[in-house]
């Protein structure tokens, strides 16, 4: 007994489609470590690089022993709307519901939340805490989020057979469940740790302390936006999938529109932050433009598959204002999140979850979440006439999304903090974090430079002479 | 009614190619940022970055709104073999002929265009004529000559019902429509901004004007090798075709020879120039070699589908003298160019055109351009036997590029010239653009270099005096 | 008489997945490139880098005319166990056993392994030597190697008609072909061409030369990352082949499979090496990590088809700690290796064979390498109760890769050395490569500094006056 031939064709195409797609998200690893390597002053570089090899190496066996089986775990006797409870350490997969490949993809997205989270609490965090707080929300407070909107029997998904709303919410690739997660798990770190030596002046006035390198934050930006293809139309898990009541169309056709609305909503948002800022500053400044390029992918990644690409440059539109508008209101309140990943992937994430709830379409969503049966009737977009099912959703998963994140990682911060073992000393943090932990700069212009490696056994001693 | 099973798998098949090959074109974006960074002086890496990155940003919009239109809105009622006339903002795509993948796949190759001109005109353009000229690229002489070649009712396609010569001019991924366009928008540009300063002394001998940084120059030709992999071979558009009168052929065939004729042409030429420069200029240059790659790709890209390995060398290699004869040249004539973009673009897509229309081997240019029909004769390359037909339209293409964008980018330059906002001024292309323009330097290795911000005022206000 | 659909469709959904795998696996030469110029001092980047632009361009010709034909060239009348003897410059290329897209595979692979060996002989080779020696390395030492284990008729081949022991060996991806004969050939390199000027002082105590960008090293190290997912699950080369005696399995569930044991093994190794390091040297060390998450890919290359995910992780766990043994070992002996390349690919590739021969399953083993005939019993991991026929062909595999890479490329580096066009002089070693053969530093941090090409001259006329 054999596959048949049909099943074969399936299952080989859906399954080159979802590889690439997760070796794509994989490249955003890559993109945030270069982002983030840039935007931090030289003397931090190899810090913030190593935290971001890190989410990936230790995301890897947290996520396979528990983080996908918290996300996803849905046995057949087992059903537990709020937490997966099966298929730890890949246990009974491949099965007929998932496979490896799935895991990949889904292996990507996790490492990918704590790469988000890294950028706030930049240039000042212990590194043992950081290791804490990466296993943690990898393996634990991101999973369950996911559970509750994509899993088959999440309260929020979309797709399970018990709708909130009668809708659920659709966060089709994850402006909630990761961006907007990732951001307010920035909120509290960077919150809890304040912002860096010199930020701000004694009258509360930002001073400049802009990072090291553009070219690797044009460098990371570009890879996020590759990256981006693998992220949204990836989302769609499987390419052959042909859609009732059409004659040419499946998922094949929704996949390109949802790479025409990404990229369309990073642009607006790139060229709306361009000349708004040309005119709130004065020139053309190349980083914020990356920012709110980032921004508007960010807002996007809610409703990429159900909205026209019309649709996605309101959305870009919006979200390079919600940018801009934020990262004045962080100066204004003396909030120090070195990437700004607050504001971008928790205010434009936020953004995005309320953009879907507006101008989702009936049809496209019908499309993505019905999968196969006719005649069904379901909230969608508000201003296209959807009612109120679908928008009510979106703001619960924003206002729990807030809620469940302050409740886990708040506490967790702030018991490193007590504990002191949070953020590092004055002395380190001005000496810089690669020279203090890591044994020595990321750079070596001259040969003679080369001694830092004794800068670690000296702060060593010096701690230990006085305590 | 359902979608056949037959029509889900193609479908599903072309688009997995046709899309992760326009992902793979993107890259080349990120490619021309990092060449272009890296070949520049440090003092302007922000610059061109940002002209890299807006390149995308504006040619998504400008593409989407009427750049496709342009270059493929072919009607079924209208048909202007000039310039397209339908599917403005995406209107009635997805049709029976164009879906969003193709649309996403051509935009990645329009925002390559201004990508390529960026080169030419680096290091001395005013940041708002660059806008103007990025936006009139794009949207509007790129897509005009795309229409003439690759639309199916263009006056010069090789697929149209009526064929120029009988044969129509084969520029398969565009050595012409793309690359020389770009250069001989750059020739313009770069001409009417005239050199840098300092690139020649009083008596016109050439001064050194080395790029920052090599890795960045080696970054972007390798980045730009892994894109054109979409871009030659993805320019098949669909895999999943058979050719008639073959037992196991069809596009998936051509499409891995596509690649093996691309990788044979730029490393030959990469090869050659290793050689010929060692004998010319005394010593192994990494950024020769850089340069001499991508000018064995542009040559090849034209007729990667429709020539043998062994021609791929024949192409690599002559267009490795071109570039270096034209090189010598561009120094005679005290022609500066900062990214040798005419030379190489220009200079080695010209050669490209010629190339196919000398050996372009039969059986190849039916499969390509046939489309399944039989028994039919038409030219071929001239050295394969296939007479001049072929070989005209090549040369007609030559002429009628340079001559369109003569007839359209030289007198937008000269106007930007003579409205006095095309070049910067001397102070400012002293201190650099970045500091000038864009609010900072794209490195800050110490902290007490962060005042840069202040600098655009000072010149704002001594700019104010002066008038 | 046309192809059959079926036909066509498993072609094209074959050829896809060759060819992205096989641009995945081009990209590692990026990553190649970019790795090793951060580990190297930035006098030599621009030399190094070259010398990974020259492994892609002069191995595409040679592996083009002859590389492929020696390592794949089996004819119908024709077999030959030791080295191929058809297909010299593609000639009956397609046939139904070759195409194009398993050229381009192969290509790809061919021109890595030079690639690992640059890192051995870096800062202080030739570069006349160093062509030669690429070339004969990926033109003639590795293709015989992968001829014996993976042609159908190599005498190590385990999918061969006449197995070894009843077996053959299993390298899967080529932790042996591949990397262990590159970490090999570099320990002969830098045996013989003996430590860099300064690497020991007189009393043989190592001292700090540091790489100058550890940016750099990181970019490599996510770019090889995401290479590997081309290169092991790739190395299926078809992904439309169901096994017999399943429902729902086939090449497409192992390929998922394998880019998981591939990432677990990779991460464990990291995570080995961020704590074993910290233990070791007091500090965090991000470039162990980096290159511990590569001896992690190394090792698991050779069985990451055939063994469970858990596994994976006892290979990646092990492969650190060879890692971290033999450069403790490397700097008791006084060898200098700048990339640690033959500890890391040379050993790890090593332990890698060695854990197929240990983990390899059973049923993965029938699948991978019995293609579709049932019942058979064949020798598999020895501690999974398979005998000792695998493990037996495993360490056959080590010692004649040892025998083979030390009788032809030690003699070759050997007779360089005494022809003294090896290594570079004290003071071109002291200057740099790059000022004294390449014409000019990767960087130029200021215009006035922009004197370099002058060196050359000088060198080259104080050399003349001496000699």
């Amino acid at each position: 007994m054999e596959v048949s031939w049909e099943q074969s064709v399936t299952d080989s195409i859906n399954t080159i489609y979802l590889l690439f797609s997760a070796y794509l998200v994989f490249v955003m690893q890559l993109g945030f470590a270069m982002l983030c390597a840039g935007s931090v002053r030289a003397k931090n570089a190899m810090n913030i690089m190593l935290t971001n090899v890190v989410d990936a190496v230790v995301g890897s066996i947290s996520y396979y022993l528990f983080g996908f089986a918290f996300a996803f775990g849905v046995g057949s006797s087992s059903s537990n709307p709020f937490i997966g409870t099966t298929f730890f350490a890949l246990k009974d997969i491949p099965n007929t519901t998932y496979d490896y490949n799935f895991f990949l993809f889904q292996w990507a997205f996790a490492i990918a939340v704590a790469g988000i989270t890294s950028g706030s609490i930049a240039e000042r965090t212990q590194f043992t805490a950081y290791l804490v707080f990466s296993f943690f929300l990898t393996g634990f407070v991101y999973p369950v989020v996911a559970h509750w909107v994509w899993s088959s029997n999440g309260w929020l998904s979309a797709s399970s057979s018990e709708l909130l709303f009668g809708s659920g919410a659709i966060d089709f690739a994850g402006s909630g469940v990761v961006h907007m997660l990732g951001g307010i798990a920035g909120l509290w770190g960077s919150f809890i740790e304040g912002p860096r030596v010199g930020r701000f002046d004694a009258f509360g006035k930002p001073m400049p302390m802009r990072g090291h390198n553009a070219t690797l934050v044009v460098l990371g930006t570009f890879l996020l936006w590759f990256g981006w293809f693998g992220f949204n139309p990836g989302s769609f898990d499987k390419i052959l999938v042909a859609y009732p009541n059409t004659t040419d169309q499946g998922n094949w056709t929704a996949i390109g529109r949802t790479a025409v609305t990404t990229t369309l909503a990073g642009s607006t948002a790139g060229i709306t932050t361009l000349f708004g800022r040309r005119l709130l500053v004065g020139h053309w400044d190349a980083l914020d433009v990356c920012n709110g390029v980032l921004g508007g992918f960010v807002a996007i990644t809610s409703g990429c598959a159900v909205v026209e690409p019309w649709a996605a440059i309101v959305c870009g539109f919006c979200s390079a204002w919600v940018l801009i508008g934020l990262n004045i209101l962080a100066l204004k309140l003396q909030f120090d999140d070195p990437l700004e990943a607050t504001q971008l992937h928790g205010g434009c994430g936020a953004w995005g979850l309320i953009f879907t709830g507006l101008f989702a379409k009936e049809e496209f969503v019908i499309q993505a979440y019905e999968s196969g049966e006719s005649g069904v009737v379901r909230p969608y977009g508000l201003l296209m006439g959807g009612g109120w099912g679908l928008i009510g959703c979106q703001v619960v998963q924003v206002l729990v999304i807030v809620l469940w994140v302050s409740l886990t990682m708040g506490p967790l911060f702030y018991a490193l903090h007590k504990l002191r073992i949070l953020r590092i000393s004055i002395d380190e943090e001005v000496a810089g974090l690669d020279i203090s932990s890591h044994g020595g700069y990321a750079y070596v212009a001259h040969p003679e430079d080369d001694q830092p490696r004794f800068y670690a056994d000296y702060m060593r001693l010096q701690a230990q002479n006085q305590s």
